[in-house]
């Protein structure tokens, strides 16, 4: 996709950084569990921070049934949001000074996935998308722990992808000034890991705690 | 403030990680620019990535005066969520997996800053809490520029905070199996900066970039 699939999801601001693409969008939503929900409870935006994964063409999320966000959100209008910091860009003037980043909008109805063992299939994905091979090492999960979970999806039908690289954009006649520009790179470090105090004597992390990093 | 301050405002899942004073509130905000802000457009839910900085009881944040964003929330009801991620915890069962994260959640109606001097004022202290000792560095902005520049501002009267930390919190009898749990860590990596490459040659970064960092 090359245009807005609608009108709520267009990019009106600096739209040449504006994406509607899978190839953009998908990526970002892998690289990065933690998003923002927004919706409308008693006529007030609210915003909840949880993780969401990708299955082909959809996100999900998660949490307790007793939820305020899960039992609100459920065949309701919702705003996810995904954000990746990456960079302060440093310009010549305040002005120009920006941030580099790569964000997602996703718009939509969320559902709920009803059906028992298909919500035990999301949550295996989840889990195995952030820690491969762990879920065949967890004690397994029960029906009442299944039960308390709820799980929404979105279909990824009116997204937007907004991305800012590069260096900053100063005006032409502030090149000249003798000030510092350039950029201050950001991003996620992880670990070393930290046993839980009541660890079984003698185990050690595997791989996908040692090796663990977003996307 | 040991109590919710508003109905919207109290924290109704897993109430023990839940705070309502300014000495939990107020280092969260300060250690973290990225937020997201929420509001109703047209009747839907939008959620949008910006940068926040706070001084005394108010946040702001700014951008284009073109921006859907801040046209729409100026004197509309907002949710302005802040979220660091800390860790992933790592259970015996993935029922107990959790992350240990600080966030806060702000309610109430935006306002504009109109005054042109309050205003630069307020750009001014956003820029110096990042960098401190860059505005006076800066090619000074224009009026033209602080025109084109909104800045909006959210007293925080309605504010929650949700903090979670240490290690995962398993079923008594999980804590025997052969299963390695503990934390992740999670944390932000900054530079090293990058020049732009149009910078005037023999230009070192200042302080502010090198040391650069969150809070």
């Amino acid at each position: 996709m090359t245009v807005a699939p609608s009108d709520r999801t267009r990019v009106k601001r600096m739209n040449k950084r504006a994406h509607y693409d899978e190839a953009t969008i998908h990526p970002i939503l892998d690289a990065q569990p933690l998003c923002t929900v927004g919706y409308v409870f008693n006529g007030s935006p609210v915003v909840t921070p949880t993780l969401q994964w990708r299955e082909g063409n959809h996100i999900y999320w998660h949490g307790s049934s007793a939820s305020r966000m899960l039992e609100t959100a459920e065949d309701a209008d919702v705003c996810v949001n995904v954000t990746i910091f990456d960079g302060m860009v440093m310009a010549r003037s305040a002005y120009n000074h920006s941030c580099n980043y790569r964000s997602v909008m996703a718009f939509g109805k969320a559902f709920k996935v009803t059906d028992a063992g298909e919500k035990e299939a999301r949550l295996k994905a989840f889990t195995e998308a952030l820690f491969p091979g762990r879920w065949e090492m967890l004690r397994r999960m029960t029906a009442q722990e299944l039960k308390a979970t709820t799980v929404l999806g979105l279909e990824l039908n009116e997204v937007s992808a907004k991305v800012r690289n590069g260096p900053p954009g100063d005006d032409e006649e502030d090149y000249a000034l003798p000030i510092w520009a350039g950029i201050i790179p950001i991003g996620y470090r992880f670990g070393p890991p930290i046993d839980d105090p009541r660890l079984v004597p003698g185990l050690t992390p595997p791989a996908h705690v040692t090796d663990f990093k977003f996307g």
